[in-house]
């Protein structure tokens, strides 16, 4: 048979934005395990500086950016307690040289100077819009773990992307799953998607248990090692929400095309239902370092060695077990209201997602303050969706709605909080 | 991001050895069914003249070919009572005709000589070899469900493809399963593949139940439905172990690298461990049609709008159910012993699988006629392996092992039947 794609050659610069967080230490965990495949050319982050300069210091980019110019200054200093050489705070050019950079101008110097040809965004929220645009402009391809990005402005990027001929990559465990069951295989025959979710800590919970979980309960995640946001999110399915509308920008699919099972052992992450009716899906240890490296070098993939000789092992079983077994159940939208809410704020389109995003946000930190109950989270952000209007999408729009969505949020927090006592302590 | 794969326009020419068959009358079921796709330019079958006829009336290829002159006859005289003008018994190019060949040289007049960009090589054993090398080496595009061609000569087959620039499809629904989930990956990236297997209608019994086995419980398949052969081929596992050796040759691994797993639902067919730890498996109804389908419209899928609307059906449930589940078992080689000859043979090369597969063919219709015990279908087997020397491949030494391994296991039959009746009537 003919071969059916091709695997480039050499090694491959990659920058990343939000390297001291779970996706970017991990990311240069897969970077640090393959040196003849990678090379960092960029690291920015934003308060961490002392992870950050070690990492400077291992990894020696071209061009570091911390969250401040006081964090840059920081950072300077701790470099040069590493015996890390700093020779400018500009930007430049020079391999063997860390020039330091700091805020917004310092992401896209990261992204777009740093020589990358693949740039891994892992910040969190909007502060790295506009540094992925810029990247995406030039045409350097760019693997997304940013889910805010893809919910707010995911079809404004895949357009950018069109245009210059950036390759966009997802990091999302799920979204990667879509993406490696999609290669080789027409759009346009895509039936429908399935997007598994462990189900959160709270599956087995009744609809008041649930109102009314503590933070310690939320947060005690059954299958994934997340962020404390994300392992709320999890808990609400909200994370899930987020990723059906992610899904439908990534893959341009309207909200009945992508479907969510609750599959608690977290061993397969997607499938996709073709219109011929075969289907495909992947399965992997629920190890984020797997859909990270599959983004850093696609279209190749890389060799771990891994053990593969035991099948049971390989479909999610103990090794050396007689069986395994993989269940899909549906899940219940009445108890996870925010499953419903994404729906909803896709079917509302344009700017709705970002709004829907942004109020959560604002939600879980609410709740991870104390200030109020779980069961406000998607009261929350249902009434920051009402109260918000869905304009056309653009990243302007975007922003605006942001904005607009966390003052409705807040102000309902601040309600809430005024209220009463959200949880007893 | 960038389209993965181009879908090609217009539609495609397909020629059939083997119409009359299980999987012949499939694909053009499926054909009929997708009439703006494909067009039916031969047709080739043994003695099912009737249903021959009916096939040329309905879907007028322009070259017919039936298994001898007096089938070729028997066929112009029934197309003739159905209205069909027959334009000559020689070969030819004009479509608005059918010309009526028979024997080998029809098989390889319908393959090379309809104006198919695609051939199903749909015939059983080793009759149609031939036809099929010849429409490789003119880089037709061949569509493989004779299993036989593949475990015998698959190397050669998959030579000559690369050669000639002929696309080799699998239509076996666990090798399509296997190069389904390969699109789009670099070859050398798999560290292993999972075949999957029903397990037969013998899974739950013990090894002594097995041995004494009637045809009737054999026939008893709990999933697919199949000729006789296969069914019997179920029963033992032999089925599984020829599709090992299968998988080795489409896809130039090692019989390490290939598992089997019982999965009794049938709706997973084959999984592929990649060398990162990611895990593409494929999910169908056990219905042939399937993998035909996407055989034939490669790289394209058909569209059969089928619905994709429930997830829980999606991933094999019922319709509506609220969760469903795929489990999968090791096989036993114990009590299977077919499969562990399968390894055997393929550890052995050459033309041992060759060996492996007509000896097999000869103990399933010694058992079929009721000469020999279930139990004595691998004595057979092994006793041929064990008698007949496994050389260097070819095709002249595939048909000379291929007949040698028949004359060693008829010796086997007559001495077996010698000693006493096989079964109880």
């Amino acid at each position: 048979m003919k071969a059916a794609s091709h695997v480039p050659a050499g090694r491959r610069n990659v920058a990343i934005l939000g390297s001291t967080g779970s996706i970017g230490r991990q990311a240069l965990d897969v970077i640090a395990r393959h040196p003849e495949r990678f090379e960092v050319v960029g690291l920015a982050a934003g308060r961490n500086v002392e992870l950050l300069a070690e990492q400077v210091a291992r990894f020696a980019p071209a061009i570091v950016s911390a969250g401040s110019a006081e964090a840059a200054t920081e950072l300077t200093v701790r470099l040069d307690a590493l015996g890390v050489r700093v020779h400018g705070t500009i930007f430049g050019k020079a391999r063997d040289v860390e020039l330091v950079a700091h805020g917004p101008k310092g992401l896209e110097a990261v992204a777009c100077e740093s020589g990358a040809d693949v740039v891994l965004a892992a910040t969190d929220g909007a502060v790295a819009f506009d540094a992925v645009f810029a990247a995406v402009e030039r045409g350097i391809d760019v693997a997304v773990a940013n889910k805010e990005l893809i919910v707010a402005a995911g079809e404004l990027l895949v357009a950018q992307a069109r245009r210059s001929g950036s390759q966009l990559l997802p990091v999302d465990s799920e979204h990667s799953a879509i993406f490696q069951c999609l290669q080789g295989a027409p759009r346009k025959r895509i039936a429908s998607i399935v997007l598994t979710a462990s189900g959160g800590p709270f599956r087995d919970r009744t609809a008041a248990e649930i109102a009314d979980a503590t933070l310690e309960d939320a947060l005690a995640h059954p299958t994934w090692q997340m962020g404390v946001k994300n392992t709320i999110d999890s808990a609400t399915l909200m994370n899930k929400g987020l990723e059906v509308i992610e899904a439908c920008k990534w893959f341009g699919l309207a909200g009945d095309q992508v479907h969510v099972v609750v599959h608690r052992t977290s061993v397969a992450h997607g499938f996709v239902v073709f219109t011929d009716g075969n289907v495909l899906g992947q399965l992997a240890a629920p190890d984020m370092r797997l859909p990270i490296g599959y983004a850093l070098a696609y279209p190749d993939r890389l060799d771990d060695r891994r053990p593969a000789d035991d099948p049971i092992e390989a479909l999610g079983g103990e090794r050396g077990a007689a069986s395994t077994s993989l269940t899909f159940e549906r899940p219940d939208p009445e108890r996870f209201p925010c499953l419903r809410l994404a729906y909803a704020a896709l079917a509302r389109g344009g700017t709705a997602p970002a709004v829907l995003s942004a109020a959560n946000e604002i939600a879980v930190a609410a709740f991870v303050d104390g200030r109020i109950r779980f069961g406000d989270i998607p009261v929350c952000i249902e009434t920051a969706l009402d109260g918000v209007s869905s304009g056309t999408l653009s990243l302007d729009a975007v922003r605006q709605a942001d904005r607009s969505a966390r003052d409705a949020a807040r102000a309902f927090v601040v309600e809430r909080a005024t209220a009463g006592p959200a949880r007893s302590t």
